[in-house]
């Protein structure tokens, strides 16, 4: 809403649906005509996913900023200088104020992973967001700092997934 | 995928971001073209919100069922029997095969409030429910025997939320 303040909005933990839930509030921003952008820090493997085309097919501006799961990169001094590319490029889009909304999709590696300092980033993004512009953070492991400064912290505990009974990911649901 | 069993999926829980999470799936799904059915169980006050807007926009079938915030109804036969109505209309859009994912949004409340046979209802959705077909089922209090017969449960545990420090719904954001 004019005049209100955007929120910093945290989706953490083990369980399924924190990506999918931020997805879901672009639907609703979209819905709204909001302006908005994706940046997504970790970018799975296989290439086109249900998300990014969706995003195409929205209109959304969209960034992927990865090289895969990172975690498990031979070069890891590169995966960190992706991220700190995509730290730099998420800091321009929002600081830039042309935003309602801006998603940070599983930002909260770089940060688990000390490839970002996380009091820098998160005095950042309390101080030097603008206003009107509305934070959103996914991935697990969120650091303590960043949980202490949200708005709106939700945390997905994993009840039941088939892949505990050795099912493989369903395209268009997972990914 | 062809070929694959569609999963029942259920986001519960007290937290933020179950029918977001939904949503999301739609959103994803919709990015790889499937046929999809909304039926919201409990329509909010107020009209024209976020979500039926992108899903309009979208073209997704979507369908409203409640008249408001039912556990608050004055005239609660009337609110049962919609979402008697609803489930009604649930299981013939299900039934006829016609779609890869269908969202029952906030279908717990008339399964929690006994306005449905919830081992009725939960013995439909494994026994007669198309093999391709994928429902999601959002809202609090889902009851055990649905817990128990889904594919993947997530709860939503709310961490931190600005209603807590009393500030108020987010249009584009909460609704």
């Amino acid at each position: 809403m004019e005049g209100r303040r955007g929120l910093l909005i945290v989706y953490t933990g083990p369980g399924k649906g924190k990506t999918t839930a931020a997805l879901g509030l672009l639907l609703r921003a979209w819905g709204r005509g909001w302006p908005m952008c994706v940046v997504q820090f970790i970018k799975h493997e296989g290439g086109q996913w249900g998300e990014v085309r969706a995003g195409q097919k929205l209109g959304i501006e969209w960034h992927q900023c990865g090289d895969g799961f990172t975690w498990r990169s031979r070069d890891l001094e590169r995966t960190a200088r992706l991220a700190r590319d995509g730290w730099e490029l998420a800091r321009q889009k929002i600081g830039s104020g042309r935003y309602r909304l801006v998603l940070l999709d599983e930002f909260t590696y770089p940060l688990h992973f000390g490839w970002l300092d996380v009091d820098e980033v998160v005095a950042w993004l309390v101080q030097a967001r603008p206003a009107h512009t509305h934070v959103v953070i996914t991935g697990r492991d969120a650091p303590e700092a960043l949980l202490s400064a949200a708005d709106l912290v939700t945390r997905m505990e994993l009840v039941r997934h088939p892949y505990q009974r050795g099912e493989k990911a369903v395209a268009g649901i997972d990914f």
